[in-house]
């Protein structure tokens, strides 16, 4: 009972990376030894042991109290002893509470650290990049600066967008097939597209509506609305214009039942053939031609071995395997340390992370070209 | 080329949960306003131009220094002067630079701060369990904590595990199919298991190996070995046994070529059917049935339009999608919270995110049995 | 060894349906126990042996008798000669060779006979139809019959036409993926649509070209063309019309390189997400209230009970087993056995049969809502 | 209407292969010009217009007038009369309709003839093998006999049965997921398997349980049982031994509820992965070297445009297309028309004709080294 509650708590000793050796993981991987506590008075006390006993609900702390630093070190605490475990781990001092508050995560008790480095720098379209990686993964920051190394040698890499949208994608019921039809031939319609997209882009003044394609399960229609959001990646701003349009609608369809603002036919955060084929986010192909030597040197390899490990490996091992958009090595790794490095939203790792890996031998068989492609990168 | 620069560096600002409003936001997704620096010295200052002119390696200062908080911070106004742009927002104090160095994160600049909120208590067999999760995802604690109420008032979840066993799939090469068949017949074949099994578990005094699967590609084979792991996920003592079934099998399969420790047939952080059909790491299965009146005031529902939900959006419409043990509304967003808060690897999100969520009307239509079936959780 | 040369020739024996009880099954499946063979004459045998030895090719009989017939059954003779099988099961007379030669089946020694049973009559959008369905497994008539009595009954079904386009999708190769990329830009340019449609129209008075989708696998482009084709099932002219959009391009795109006409993208007698997401041939959907007496004196179950099967078999079912568009009982039955009995193609079974059947209780849950939604019907 | 109407019986003009052009197709696609109806009576007269008034149930005419052939010959003017069509394009005589009663094909009126042409003969395990194909796609049989040659010319195919098992995977439902975890221990544990295996075997003295795996979706259990057939396809006897390990079970599990024989984790003639990764039937991998000279002679191309043009297309394409098990060129087209020459199930095709291509150069990049890999043969 103890060991399992630990195991929720201060997991993560034995990292992949470190055996459990570093410093860092014998103190938890949590491990923030520098922080101190604020110093928590009588009058806290008070507090902490009514929330312990449940007379105070613990995320009513915040308003109660009127101090968020003070909310979070009361919770923390309570949360020691109903746990009987040591928080010791987990970092405190150092975080702005006020700033997250009804914003971005709730009952806060401290925060995790995750170590920021750099690769680089990458030589992409001409202009030099820094990647931040936030990773606690051993040598996955050195490797992709390898990678970089082995790209700037050869000249650098070239990347196009090919496309840029997101979606949302309801699902409605009607009583009919037919109906739920109806209602597909008249958003896929385009003479009815601009009206459509006047309805959908008053959610934003970034919104701007791009494809709506609809698919039916019976008399379920689930469609997927596209749009271009700016710079933003643009989940929210998508759903108000969905929502604007499923109101639109009720006038012409007043038999249309909204099942779910999201039908799961977006699809977001799940993996799924639609946003392989159709891209989600941003579609993006990345290439660089490496240089013999530099295959060599750089990466201690050869041309054609490496244009037959990506065959075996990455396309005929991931077919074999069933995969669906896993046709890459580690695509995750690096999507997942930028993504926490710069702050985008790491659950949406599972499709971004969609990658098809190409290596081909140039120039007469003696150099490489390599290339990612990447359809749904939600940024 | 100044903007796409500030692309990788600053991305972030108008997070969907907060549409950029919060402060902590406005001052940077990565911001720590508290945080000071070191204060650089004359020498760092010749250190610092060094690195910049390239003349030292900026993944070398932490052995030319023998200190690794001065490398980082050397390397980090390295980097604001090479890229022009600030790092005020990348927190910099309170971490244990020694503490990583080798081990989990190189060429570090700072860390990252993601905040951690508590769910629960969760009431899970039996046990109070407080879920803490890192993310800045607004209302994903809150919601997820009144999930966690709604499970308690009705008497709590129970879950089982259903295996338990990490995965490491190298691929090999010979000069016929007819060889890697022979490879494949030994390697399956029950009498050769405890051989195999002596030789894989020398890795580690945890590893055990379960189970030996192959599938060719024609003369490529790939064997999915997979073994139990202790408390560790154990990828690399997997790897390191499947290292010695490869080096003890030169004697009988001389003619076999190792194109690859992993084949991509493991399957490792892409979505592959066979992670979903064979499970990878944990295969778990929880569940509960909230009673009539909890659906109605905690997730303010009703019974038949949470079964009628599933059904048309997670089972139904991730059909639609194409999906691949997508079946569930997000999964990937409480996994990856937990993953970050715990120190587990956020990259195998992708499959350990990997659900199905079944919803049925129980005692007599009246309750919810809710369970969620999860094969591959990599921990 | 002879035995596996039997295998080839009169497999068949225990069909699943009769369990090789039946007169036909004992006498082969191919069993044609009335065909007299045509009356071989001196001149025959000298032909017979010099196909037996390899004087003559198989292949060159027709033209070289002048007599289709002739040819079929020299060619016969001298298969039974060769290894030593008899095709006594296998029919031969009532047969037009003349009409297949070089248009349907290559060197032909027979036919084989597939019985048609009608099921039916099903109303249908307030039509009756007669179903015709060769197939030789038992009950499978009599079963689709019993479907179209409880759909009748009720008062018909109703279906809809979604979507109709045939594709092609040819795969090009570039020197870069930027270039790649261009192309992807002219061919998805709504501005070029007009120009390349004129182009691709030229390969029938039937093509009507739709639509252009591009995806890139790094410097390689595959180039999805849909167009309508009339009544035909129209690959042919599809490929036509492909082949003369390349040609066109050659002039702006002289670096262009074409590996193959068609890229796996079409996607043609595969399972692939793209024909189910994006639909290929006929996209229909058709649906029918059946009465809750009909479920219970027709089809000898209940309401509930369908509902509930159809969600653990056909949705979570196929979910757990990993399938891509198979969320349906048997679909694949009843469009084999039509698509024979009607002279389509077989072989295009596989993506023709993608189906997801939905039932759901209606009518205050009295009567039973059904549809089949089947995104490529290639006829 | 009328036209609609025609589409259901005569469809299948404008085939692919001989664009209507052959004379075949022009008397339509089910024509057999040669057969003459049986001379119907005035008492037969009596009986055609109950059939179509509906006095007489058409399935009843077999066993009412106790003769087959006037059965169908009499349904079959019956449903001329009713649907306006004629039937002459469909052959009648020279069937024998006694054997398929109540075994193969209910309600006949005629048969469809399917022109078997031979390819080969094919070197294959050093034995010369005919292949007969029933199909009328024109060049299908004339270029399988090229590959025939090319393989024979270069010293024959070698094959292997990797794995021989046909599967049924029931679907049971109990109160808890706790309780349907129980079964699967149970199931699974080697213990048992002696138990089990003596119940499922009583099903015929040719099946022999080789496996049983089992999933959870919640509370719902599918165990996938596999086992050897003999030389049947075995799914009547596999069925049967399912049902007899559900009736054994139910002393230890009183409370299993079972919700279909079949709860399509099995998986039957639906595209999934379960049968691509655990195989279905028979696995089978088959190999050839083409020689250089053959390559260019025989197949008119080289061995570098294949091994690529087999990359791009069958790997690549396929991935793109989000293929499952699709990673070839045309097995569709040889297994239906092996298939349907042989007496086997067309709509299994499905999953029969997954396969991997492979291409390789092999001796020194000379040769042509090409496999096929087929997980899920069922015959």
């Amino acid at each position: 009972m103890e060991q399992e509650e630990e195991e929720l708590i201060v997991k993560g000793e034995d990292r992949e990376g470190c055996g459990g050796a570093c410093t860092r993981c014998k103190a938890g991987p949590l491990a923030d030894r520098l922080s101190t506590f604020v110093v928590l008075t009588e009058e806290d006390e008070e507090v902490i042991k009514s929330v312990v006993d449940g007379t105070t609900p613990s995320y009513s702390l915040e308003s109660k109290l009127g101090d968020c630093k003070r909310a979070a070190a009361i919770r923390r605490e309570a949360v020691q002893r109903m746990t009987g475990r040591s928080m010791e781990g987990l970092a405190f001092e150092g975080f702005d509470y006020e700033s997250i508050l009804g914003q971005c995560c709730e009952m806060p008790i401290g925060y995790v650290q995750v170590p920021v480095g750099v690769a680089g720098p990458l030589l992409l379209n001409g202009i030099e990049y820094v990647v931040p990686m936030a990773t606690t993964e051993g040598c996955l920051v050195a490797s992709t600066n390898r990678g970089c190394k082995a790209i700037n040698t050869s000249g650098g890499a070239t990347s196009v967008v090919l496309r840029d949208g997101m979606t949302r994608a309801p699902v409605v019921r009607f009583g009919s097939a037919k109906r739920a039809a109806e209602l597909k031939m008249f958003l896929e319609d385009p003479g009815n597209f601009d009206t459509v997209a006047v309805v959908f882009n008053r959610s934003s003044r970034f919104a701007k509506l791009q494809d709506v394609r609809c698919a039916l399960a019976g008399k379920n229609l689930y469609a997927r609305f596209m749009c271009s959001t700016g710079d933003a990646m643009g989940m929210n701003m998508v759903s108000k214009g969905v929502q604007n349009v499923l109101d639109f609608l009720r006038t012409d369809f007043p038999d249309m039942e909204v099942i779910g603002i999201s039908g799961n036919f977006c699809s977001d955060k799940k993996p799924a053939a639609i946003n392989w084929i159709e891209g989600r986010g941003k579609s993006v192909v990345c290439e660089a031609v490496i240089k013999e030597e530099v295959v060599q040197k750089v990466l201690k390899t050869t041309v054609p071995a490496l244009v037959e490990l990506n065959m075996l490996k990455n396309l005929a091992g991931s077919a074999m395997a069933g995969a669906l958009g896993g046709f890459n090595a580690h695509a995750s790794n690096i999507v997942s340390a930028i993504y926490i490095a710069t702050g985008q939203d790491p659950a949406q790792n599972v499709e971004s992370s969609h990658c098809i890996t190409m290596m081909e031998a140039v120039n007469d068989g003696k150099d490489l070209h390599v290339s990612v492609s990447m359809p749904s990168i939600e940024i």
